[in-house]
């Protein structure tokens, strides 16, 4: 039945809130809520600016998001603070069961869709060594939107000729999850916090706490 | 120069923040993340919604995010509770200056361009007699999206006969300021809560902390 793999990456692949400790050392006391604004601003501004037409790589939003939170917070944006927390954008750890997860998954095609150009995401793909165990990676920027625009979750079915309710759609995000159920795709959602589902008219088809989880649950189904 | 003026609703002429005592009330202890997360969500799944071709009116849009945030917070989403929730959305307080500003604002023609159905934006204009200083009001509900798509903002310029950078729009909304500068009105910037700019890309003309003191910035120049 599930025939494809496609993975979100931050949040998923990778924690997003593992820049906490750079920001913690560079502004003592704010590492914290840095990094959950940062995360949030990052989000509404690819939302924000797919919505108004005007968009910018996730690099650049990145970045934006950044120095609305340090403005928000009060501290002062240095450009070395700045140059220092963006590069750790390209270190983020990676969740411990993701290797053997995607061994799990087997000989299905296994490719990242991300929202992520690839000048951030393949740094990260190749320090991990997660590349030896992907097929590619599919990046929102092709499409000039973000998610969760249909055209971006498309990019899976083109790159890998496969209908898409047989492609496991898997993100940590509950937004991301939303998008590609609306969108058709089979969807786990790696629920990772413990939240509640997103109130906007569907549902993972799986939900688990981690990666491996799902993928001993497809394969217990096959 | 300003030949019309176009106002956001929620946050600029309403306090959308008014809900917390009664929030408050209903879950002692909560008032505030209450209060604070459903208007997070709300503004999220507007965008969400939108960006995924599933449009459902705000006040749908409303309890969803009202759904969500209980969850989120662990608090029992009791039917009598989210009636009497929703129901104090139609009861927002108004910011104390709106009237002597629209006052202020002259003969220009005026109107509301909110993301609120009409259900749920006239009974706000009756209660506070807003209505009787208005020319209309207009609602996202007419386009099937939400802001900051140029859709909604364009409803401003078709229906007052407008160019739209003779039309100032006001918000107290950074995204929809960025939204609405981005479209290509004159944007007012009503900063109440003395945040940063959103870092979108583009900046108010005007930026006061309330709207008396915008419409006063307005007349002195012509």
């Amino acid at each position: 039945m599930i025939e494809g793999v496609a993975l979100d990456a931050y949040g998923t692949l990778f924690d997003v809130y593992s820049v906490e400790q750079k920001c913690e050392e560079l502004y003592p006391g704010f590492g914290q809520r840095i990094s959950q604004t940062w995360r949030q601003k990052q989000l509404e501004y690819s939302w924000l600016r797919t919505l108004m037409g005007r968009y910018e790589n996730f690099w650049h939003v990145t970045e934006d998001a950044l120095r609305y939170t340090l403005a928000e917070l009060g501290l002062a944006a240095d450009a070395d603070n700045i140059e220092t927390l963006m590069k750790s954008y390209l270190k983020l750890e990676m969740y411990p069961e993701v290797p053997q997860a995607l061994e799990a998954f087997g000989s299905r095609k296994k490719v990242i869709l991300t929202n992520g150009d690839l000048g951030m995401i393949e740094p990260l793909m190749n320090r991990t060594g997660l590349n030896e165990h992907l097929d590619g990676c599919l990046s929102a920027d092709e499409t000039g939107m973000f998610k969760v625009r249909p055209e971006v979750y498309q990019l899976a079915i083109d790159r890998m000729g496969i209908e898409k309710s047989h492609i496991l759609f898997v993100s940590s995000n509950g937004w991301d999850v939303a998008g590609a159920k609306a969108f058709g795709f089979t969807v786990g959602w790696v629920n990772r916090r413990g939240l509640p589902p997103e109130e906007l008219g569907v549902r993972a088809d799986y939900e688990v706490t981690n990666l491996l989880e799902l993928a001993l649950a497809i394969e217990e189904e096959r």
